[in-house]
């Protein structure tokens, strides 16, 4: 969802309790109901891989699916350090699944039982304001924000998922694309590409940096290329991304350090670069960010920011420069489907660990020191 | 130029003092050149209105206009001020004009003698990377930032100047186009439609905030119209100013106080304005401005900032906003003309009050405190 | 629907006689269900006002709208003589409303019973590829065309209409918009604009040719201010016409005829128009708009054509033209209604005549010799 | 310039004799001034290697160019058809050149003697309104059209030519980049790329139909990359074509026949491609590249025609499509001299033979049956 979400947060917009899309199903009795194994989260530090009720239909447009693959985000790490409030014990975490139609609701025309689905992060309702600006990512309907999985509903990390908005949200898996491919397109591919590439409005024969190569960033170097970006920056403290970030793309890498600034200048002729990408989320690495890019260009923000940036506007506004920012929409993902469809898009590439439904636990202790573990994202399967 | 200039400064390039354009052409001896009067900036706080040798050509790309109408900015005032070191005593002040041809280099060929042209704030070299992109705002032939004028070489507070790349730079005024209509498309007009209206994005149907109804404020109100805002909701403490801005166009107004936020919303019915723009120049107004917007829609500075500006991303990068800035390229010159000729824009609004050289000083003296005289912009004639 | 409609045709796509959304409500007998009048099609040349069963809900995202206001289109004429084969006997006419929720599917969220909304002329499931796209015009689900009422499912000419997927194609009529004012945005309004001034590409400060000022016509005229067209020349036979053009915005007409090439080029300086608007449907109109256009500018097809069009391609290869025709998709609805509530596009003026139920045969005589008449476009109530 | 070229003309403008720019520079005797080789024109069917007066500087803006790598276009076969009636006895042939400058006029100041150019096929005064609106290709100094090398003034298949308007018109050819592949970036692979890829309007995720996979052609493929297709059907009779066209990036070849459109529906499950590429300049060629599109497509001619075509609009007005066609601007030269210096373009495969001006009738040969001799470029070089 996030590569380092600290507090994300509704628009304008009291998330009211009594949003119909948002009740838990009553079980009338439990004796009625199956139960499925999930990772429940208990509180800050606290989860469990344990017995719950069955995913079951709510709404006549919802489905539920059962989940074939899974993925742990930054975001679900932030939650379990207690830095999203909105999520409440009880939770089922999760927002990524590929998995397989079991059950739809009556209002449901595109997608019936069997089906092999993408579940992606955001929920679209498909008729606000938001949803018909293409831009999901604020749809007024579930509440204002469209990233409810894992955060205002139960999630993905789960035997079964209730989806809301089946019709709209979920996205059928072609054939010749994997499990393993399709579970980088629920979140951090089209992060990558939507907030730093599209945002970034990187265009044939551009110069692009992108500062911080981890999952996020990597996504962002691995989709330039659609909009034929010529030269790919990656800036980073670690080696084994910046290597990553070779494969993924770049023609040149720089280790971060006092002469990030100078060095990237310095491969750019002192111009600066076309568009600059974050993908880290602290004041340094936006002002890091900013330092790279030529008079007209874009600093693309990925990052989720925790604390105020103290912007120098009395230099850049002189400088022509254009800075973005936002949550994904997940918008692009048939277009992403096509390219790894057609072979163009290795996304099977950001996966480097495998777990079982069974080892939740050593694919959160893997994810949680990527890094050390040259660990970019885990892909996790019932086994 | 600026609305509150302070600190121009060109990009990663340093001025050289050999550049030939800026080289003030040598009289051979002064018996030779004739004499003529001028606005000559002697330090912080001294101008006088004196002889000087005629402005003359020194480059083949060079022509030499009459000023038959100018104006002041508020740059000019921040030159006064002393804010703008790298103008240096003796140099003509003022950088927007209309007059007439009087002399032409051997190379240009678009324009003769006796030709009635508009003179703009930014100089356009043509064939640099910048001018290619139609951003002579940082043309890199004249130093990486494209105004020179009354800044880098003499100015058009005078009876004569001397204009480079003449051929790229000027513009024909039509016949049906007075020289009071067109003194403004020389910069502020142009500064509110590209760096407001244009960088914001303004589409069919949007509301347009407008942080600060000063000249360049309005001049973002007065051209709204040309992508089809719907509603426009002007921003002041200045009743006068209010009062033009509906006169401008503005639909609603809003007394700037502690309320601003929250009367703006409630006119968007809380939903956030499409566009804001910030027309002023301090972390507060564009705190304001920022806090206006809808998510997905556009925060543009035209403010010249003195400085930093702290920023809350940890609030704002969830919310798809984009923030631009720069300085004017006046390329839009050539549309707000058509404007104006086909009587669709009334830029002869913003000027208030009429001087002549000779009252060069009283015109200072109103501009300086427009606000209070109910003044927008003055018309400077030789008289 | 279509300025001078022929042979509307799905693309690439079997209309099969079993899609559930084109199923007519089977009425378990005639007794439970009450009449209603419309107008009911009976073959080329006939219609009839009378008794037919009421409207009912058919699928959950059905509702069903009392009709407040309707209007006739030049489809509806078409269809009258025998144009359009898919419309077969026993179908009620009409593709246009404003009107008053009084039923309301159990999936349907977004409108209730009592709501007062306009009815569009195209259906948008809001899930088909097409629709992501924004281009319901060719909706893959009810059947590769988004033009279903009045054509393949029962229309609007009538006491009540049956609007399948509702939430995503009904849009809600703001309190300070009227229902003589919000009838034309049902079609021919965004049939000018989408067509002709969207398609088109028009631009601040351009100069827009629009040839045939009908209905169609006038409303890409109303229209061409949203983009800041600079000038407006309309072309037509019709003196009445062409008056009406001023009033809609039109800077310059010329009376169509041998010259009228010569003319509208003469008024351009010779240069040729911007934007080229067709709003006529025949070869000859088709090349005479193709004739006015600049190097590098737009012809905007809106005609419906019947026939092939020889294209001069050894002339125009070189000319770096576009060419761009289609179906409205009736998307800019929500831009249209905040330009009509902000007092900025008087749509009502579109309304030159008016008539109840009961004179919908007078209603259509008039329309029918609609120049002649000098009407645009009749208003239709209940009475 | 033109990929079958028959009758480029200029576009209302009376193609003076007496414009200075196409004045031959009156040598005051021969004595004065040296000889060189030139291809000569000398009517249908008569060319010439042979002695004329060396190129000199005749404005201001002139620089000469040692020619070091020419080429052949098939407009060059056009003129010697006796297709380009405005190509007289005496012109010499030729619009494509990488070269050195050995002579540089008094008013050029981005270039100097020794510097390796790129001349292309477009000349560029830089400021008449059609060169401020980045469409050189219809330079109205230069006489309304912007190919005037080998047409209006002598050309490049000659040891040296004068370039005018030298400084927005000339490359600086980047030191990783070599003449054999920058001398393909003066024409054949802007215009592939221009009117085909970027008129066409290739985004990313989509499928791309090439019709005609001549030089012009496979320019087109070859650049499809730039903005992300995910596949590339090309379309020929000829297999040695076909076979090239999967080596620069076709995902899918259809050998041309009675079944193409069938075929190329197929390959797309029946919905047609997002853009249409049409690079042969037949009617049939173009109705074929027609019925490939999808609703919404785009349907870009490259063809240079030479009769009209007779579009079936009675089937396309419904289908939301657009036909773009056009001159090459070569103002892409910037970006694709980017891709091809950091290795993404491998341009130096359109060359397949290679000549020395000693062999210009060979060349020549050899280009002519292009096809039957496996060729796509000659590379002609002094020897």
């Amino acid at each position: 969802m996030m590569p380092s979400a600290r507090r994300p947060r509704s628009h304008r917009s009291e998330f009211g309790p009594d949003s119909p899309i948002l009740k838990q199903p009553v079980a009338a009795g439990l004796t009625n109901v199956g139960l499925m194994k999930a990772l429940v989260y208990h509180g800050p530090g606290q989860k469990a891989w344990e017995d719950v009720p069955d995913a079951t239909i709510s709404e006549p447009t919802d489905v539920v699916v059962k989940i074939d693959t899974t993925t742990i985000c930054g975001t679900d790490l932030h939650i379990l350090h207690g830095d999203v409030p909105a999520v409440t014990d009880g939770r089922i975490l999760g927002h990524e699944a590929v998995g397989t139609v079991t059950e739809v609701g009556d209002a449901v025309k595109g997608f019936s039982v069997g089906d092999r689905v993408l579940v992606p992060a955001i929920t679209k309702c498909g008729r606000c304001e938001y949803c018909q600006r293409n831009m999901p990512s604020h749809c007024q309907t579930v509440g204002g924000i469209g990233w409810i999985f894992g955060h205002l509903i139960d999630g993905t990390q789960a035997e079964s998922v209730r989806v809301p908005y089946a019709d709209t949200s979920l996205y059928a898996v072609p054939a010749n694309v994997t499990n393993e491919q399709a579970i980088f397109l629920a979140d951090s591919l089209p992060t990558g590409y939507e907030v730093g590439v599209l945002a970034g409005k990187v265009r044939p024969g551009d110069t692009v940096a992108v500062v911080g190569a981890g999952a996020v960033g990597l996504s962002a170097i691995l989709t330039t290329g659609l909009w034929g970006a010529s030269r790919v920056i990656a800036v980073d403290t670690n080696k084994f991304r910046l290597d990553k970030a070779r494969e993924f793309g770049a023609t040149d890498t720089v280790e971060a350090g006092d002469n990030t600034t100078a060095e990237v200048l310095d491969l750019t002729g002192g111009a600066g670069v076309d568009v600059s990408i974050e993908a880290v989320g602290y004041p340094e690495t936006l002002l890091t960010a900013a330092s790279l890019v030529r008079p007209g260009g874009t600093i693309a923000n990925i990052g989720v920011h925790g604390v105020p940036v103290s912007l120098p506007m009395q230099d850049m506004w002189i400088q022509n420069v254009t800075l973005t920012m936002g949550l994904v929409d997940t918008v692009s993902i048939p277009t992403l489907l096509k390219m790894v469809a057609s072979g163009r898009i290795p996304a099977e590439k950001m996966g480097t660990h495998s777990f079982t439904f069974a080892q939740m636990d050593e694919a959160y202790d893997v994810f949680k020191n990527a890094a050390e573990n040259s660990a970019l994202k885990v892909v996790i399967t019932p086994g």
